[in-house]
């Protein structure tokens, strides 16, 4: 008896956290504040209405509907998965077969072309503009002349935060003879949806998530919106009982407390406003920090001395995220925009 | 622009679960009774301690933890799921390369074979003998000679409620060049698990649940057991936020409170025993109604009016699931028990 891993996962390595504890967290694109009371309360009553020892409902109705009633669909457009993490995986693996040809861009998520190594799926890259823009006619003659069964890229991007607008998205997902994602995980901060008009293209799927935005991160809830042929293939595909009763009950009451939601939206756009420009402002002491706008919650910056600020700023207890060229900082509350700002102006002062 | 689903998933249908609502329901093998009270209480008071916006722990200590103390196993061998349905998924998505066999065993759980035809993976079905025990021999045999690289099934077996023992499935692991994956979903009511030996193999997953005698099924709670290598590689390939928080604390919650599900488990049992024997009693009153013992929580029955049998049961507001030659129907509280009894002496008597 031997048994021997395959290569796919050899030499994968878990994902560690990042172990201590931390005043300010700004390295994951969480909404910064946990919901306030008068949820955590409606929360708690509904404990009383779940039944632990039963499966939950395979459709995930009610949270489904809440969701569609949120941004104003049709809630048979709309699939639950265990975050937007499940419904990448799934589709990759289920959409795509053995051989068939994925796009990726860069710089975007890395989970899209993890799962592709796990799925044997082969999966190229385009290239973003040197501005992180994304050329859409390029990207839509790669496509069609490479033969890619699946396009799949955040929109607004993380990491950069920079996106695609509507106009151009449509142009793309009616251009190109394969099955287009775009990722909305950010799209609350931003107004170029398609979420309203996938019931037009045979070949769109829009993921959306509970854990930016609506500040819903423990709960992993993730949405696919697609038209019914594709829906009904995704809820086909997707284990039964994919997403917990907790979290269908608690995301019905998060997706029904909209002007809440709206409201703390618009807060924290306005605060990465405030971040952008203070961070621009901080640029002025450095000719290698290159400042980002952004459509999402965080901001994006180019330096070379990343690794070394972020070093900085966790002894001084604010974690944000390194990435080789590049620094990713997440909206906090105004207070920890202030300590970081503060925190960054005495660093590049030194 | 033209898209069409591919060939795996074109004619999928999704899940349908059961409408309408039942007074008994004794179809999914669900522990009968929801948490007491005091454990709900716990569950309320935890809600405070959880942080909605922020991601999960990855790693799922606390609960992967409670979990390794309620077995007296080490947590290093210990992997959390969103289900064992995400485990099943990702073992056959990741632990097997396109084009390499897996074998399955009939009658089994339908989802190890669904999900090979999404993977791409080649399932091949070894038949179990008339009295549904499994030939350990020609089993092994089969193994090794078709170049299987995978072996999945359910110890006990749903739906058959028949068990391995511990000796044959030592041998089994112990005999063949293949990855031998152990569901032992319903292992809780019986006592010939693996489980304690992990690490003495290199080839050996058991997966376990918190849905049948844990009584957690609306929580999503699996797990897979493994060595450390193989462990090391389930925890790398799995998103990395799978088990929302909710699910981590309140399983850590429950599985420490051992002597309560000890008992209630043990009350099953014994539920389950008189239920056998009930419907091993009514057996007298038909030629087609063939009764076997079990070591789950469910008994499993062979007839050729099963369809017939459900109808009418269904009719009273008891729900069983029928699977073609076969009904399944899981043990209840002890009055469920007693109305279905006298329900189906009532239909076999008429």
């Amino acid at each position: 008896m031997s048994y021997e891993l395959n290569k796919k996962i050899r030499e994968l390595e878990p994902y560690e956290p990042i172990s201590g504890t931390y005043k300010i967290r700004l390295d994951a694109n969480e909404c910064p504040e946990n919901y306030p009371d008068f949820i955590k309360e409606e929360i708690k009553n509904a404990i009383d209405t779940i039944d632990f020892n039963r499966y939950p409902d395979p459709l995930a109705e009610k949270v489904v509907t809440a969701f569609a009633d949120y941004y104003g669909i049709n809630p048979k457009y709309v699939t639950a998965g265990n975050g937007s993490d499940e419904l990448i995986f799934l589709v990759e693996a289920a959409f795509m077969e053995k051989g068939d040809r994925m796009l990726c861009v860069a710089p975007d998520f890395s989970m899209y072309k993890f799962y592709s190594s796990i799925c044997e799926v082969e999966c190229d890259t385009f290239i973003k503009s040197d501005d992180l823009s994304i050329d859409t006619d390029a990207l839509i003659e790669k496509v069609n002349r490479d033969n890619i069964k699946l396009l799949l890229f955040s929109n607004p991007c993380n990491p950069t935060g920079q996106g695609m607008t509507d106009e151009d998205a449509r142009r793309l997902v009616t251009s190109v003879n394969a099955l287009v994602i775009l990722d909305e995980a950010y799209m609350d901060f931003w107004d170029q949806s398609l979420i309203n008009e996938v019931e037009k293209y045979s070949n769109l799927i829009i993921f959306r998530t509970a854990s930016k935005a609506v500040g819903s991160a423990a709960l992993r809830l993730g949405f696919a919106v697609a038209n019914e042929t594709i829906s009904r293939a995704v809820k086909a595909v997707k284990s039964p009982y994919n997403v917990n009763t907790f979290s269908q009950v608690v995301g019905s009451i998060i997706y029904k407390n909209k002007d809440y939601l709206k409201n703390r939206q618009k807060t924290i756009v306005r605060n990465r406003e405030k971040l952008y420009n203070d961070l621009l402002e901080l640029s002025a002491l450095s000719d290698d920090f290159k400042v980002y706008n952004s459509c999402a919650n965080f901001v994006f910056v180019k330096t070379s001395f990343g690794k070394d600020l972020w070093n900085y700023l966790k002894d001084n207890s604010i974690v944000i995220r390194f990435m080789g060229d590049y620094i990713r900082i997440s909206v906090g509350t105004e207070e920890e925009n202030e300590e970081l700002i503060s925190c960054i102006k005495t660093y590049l002062s030194r």
